[in-house]
């Protein structure tokens, strides 16, 4: 799929799905919009990438287009409307026009019309299906591995380690595939349910749905999580995920010495281990899954504090850890494969 | 509020939100509409209500009624198209219409106009306010004391130990509400959020902002819960409203000998030491509870059998417990309201 990505003055520090695609999608990528960088490259702000150049707006893009992908979300998931001109533009050329915001573009008047009238689609990505239902409790049925990645915090590296450890399974050869659970990742496989939009009795079952969809397909499924099961807001998300997809492994993702809920600072994080602990015994009566290896997020250490850092985390949780971004998730293949 | 309650072809056994306001609402019951029992009696089949006739339609209910309540909700929660007559009767009269179906009355075109035009509210229990948020983890600064009632499996007596131990602590003199979660205890209440019909993100925040609302009206709330945390499909919902409501303290809810989880039989429930024990290491790094009181459903044992499984599941989850319809749910107030 050719597309360009819409990452207006967000680009690449504010533009996650712009990255993620970037990074983990097998999109081709024939632009990214950013009118504060029109002119640079992405390489010059993300080395692992594919290069493409950054533009000013949809017209300096020449070539066709199967999609626009919007890659930044404001705070509160509002449509910028200086974005409109972009919107209609790729509409215009009878490119279809993906996006992860709560404001659903395929509920504009005017981009409703012009999608109808130049037969393009709309993608709501955080639109849930509308026949969704509860759990039949039938996940761990399935046939492929099923490994899920559970965190300590919002942001503490899920999809990134979810997308890395699926990369480094596919380079050994094993037929790997991930169950993204949030608007980037359902960006980046062009597949998936944003499971925080979804109505709490279906949460679980949606997650159902998608790993005995996948499972089908693929021997291994990387389950992305969300949220944290001690945190204030979105536990009830979080613990859907544990019970709907009833992996057979985990993966305790951490940022290092972060030590509360992040916008919840008068709610300290358990230690890892204790952690670990915890969404085993919650895992337990449902279907018992073991933390079997641990992704820590050193990015704000230096090289030296970052490997004494992970060695911690390992013994914390009492299984192999690494930063998957800064050293290499092959490393953690053997556990979370069940090898060990 | 003088009522009437629909609960055709289902009273009493099937019509549990009917029967939750008879035995619990501060409502005038006028009458019942259950067209295979007409000419019978409220008291012929819950003797411990306040008694009515049971007629077979609107037409036959002669007093003014200030709203028809559904008092009944087939599986799927659809509407049943030979209620249409009542629905439309009562409105036609100008009284409002209350309802907990999955089916919003006030979608319903005829209905819809039919409101308008007589000046009658359609009140869909089941819709969720749209201004919904996330939790800000704030629950516990109320002043009011928080009692949450949490079970090993739905329907194990959650909604029936709220309301008992609200009326018993109401006999001593205590200044106790209840936050009504779903929506026979809504209905009862004539307040509340279906929090299995909330977007998950939503779904703490809902009960965060009920928790807040009703601490400022009275000095002690017993929170109803729903599900289960080892429930393959609703364990989300059970995890929202434990975080969100950020309790003081617990009451664990369980039907004598239930040992698979209803609908999942696959899914055997932990012994209730264990679950009491689950429940509180969840809640512990969020808001600290502990499960200080048990509630046991004991309708399908014998009084002596009932009495020794009573004792025996006090000594499981190490507290006092009860049966709180069959014994008396007094009993469990000195330890529901730290007195101890």
């Amino acid at each position: 799929m050719r597309v360009a990505i819409l990452a207006h003055e967000g680009f690449p520090d504010r533009a996650k799905t712009a990255v993620g695609i970037l990074q983990y999608g097998d999109h081709e990528v024939v632009a990214v919009l950013d009118r504060t960088r029109a002119g640079e490259r992405v390489r010059d702000h993300v080395p692992d990438a594919a290069d493409a150049p950054i533009v000013d707006g949809i017209d300096a893009v020449g070539e066709p287009i199967d999609a626009l992908v919007v890659g930044i979300a404001p705070i509160g998931g509002g449509f910028d409307e200086t974005w409109r001109p972009d919107v209609r533009g790729a509409l215009e050329r009878g490119a279809d026009v993906v996006a992860g915001l709560h404001y659903f573009l395929g509920d504009d008047p005017e981009f409703a019309d012009l999608a109808d009238e130049r037969d393009a689609a709309i993608r709501d990505l955080r639109r849930p299906p509308d026949d969704l239902t509860v759990s039949e409790g039938t996940a761990s049925d399935v046939d492929a591995e099923v490994v899920l990645t559970v965190g300590t915090d919002c942001s503490s590296g899920k999809m990134t380690t979810t997308f890395e450890l699926a990369a480094a399974a596919r380079d050994r050869g094993v037929d790997a595939g991930v169950v993204p659970t949030g608007q980037t990742g359902i960006a980046v496989e062009n597949y998936g349910i944003a499971v925080d939009r979804v109505v709490s009795d279906f949460a679980a079952g949606a997650v159902e749905r998608m790993v005995e969809e996948r499972a089908a397909e693929f021997d291994v499924l990387f389950v992305e999580g969300q949220g944290a099961i001690a945190h204030p807001a979105y536990s009830g998300v979080t613990t859907s995920i544990l019970h709907g997809a009833m992996p057979d492994r985990l993966v305790l993702c951490h940022v290092a010495d972060h030590e509360a809920v992040h916008g919840y600072e008068h709610v300290p994080i358990p230690p890892p281990g204790e952690y670990a602990a915890l969404y085993e015994s919650l895992a337990a009566p449902v279907a018992p899954a073991e933390v079997v290896a641990g992704a820590l997020n050193t990015q704000r250490l230096d090289d030296d504090a970052a490997g004494a850092a992970v060695e911690e985390y390992a013994e914390a949780i009492d299984a192999p850890a690494t930063d998957p971004v800064r050293f290499d998730a092959a490393e953690l293949l053997p556990a979370v494969l069940g090898e060990d």
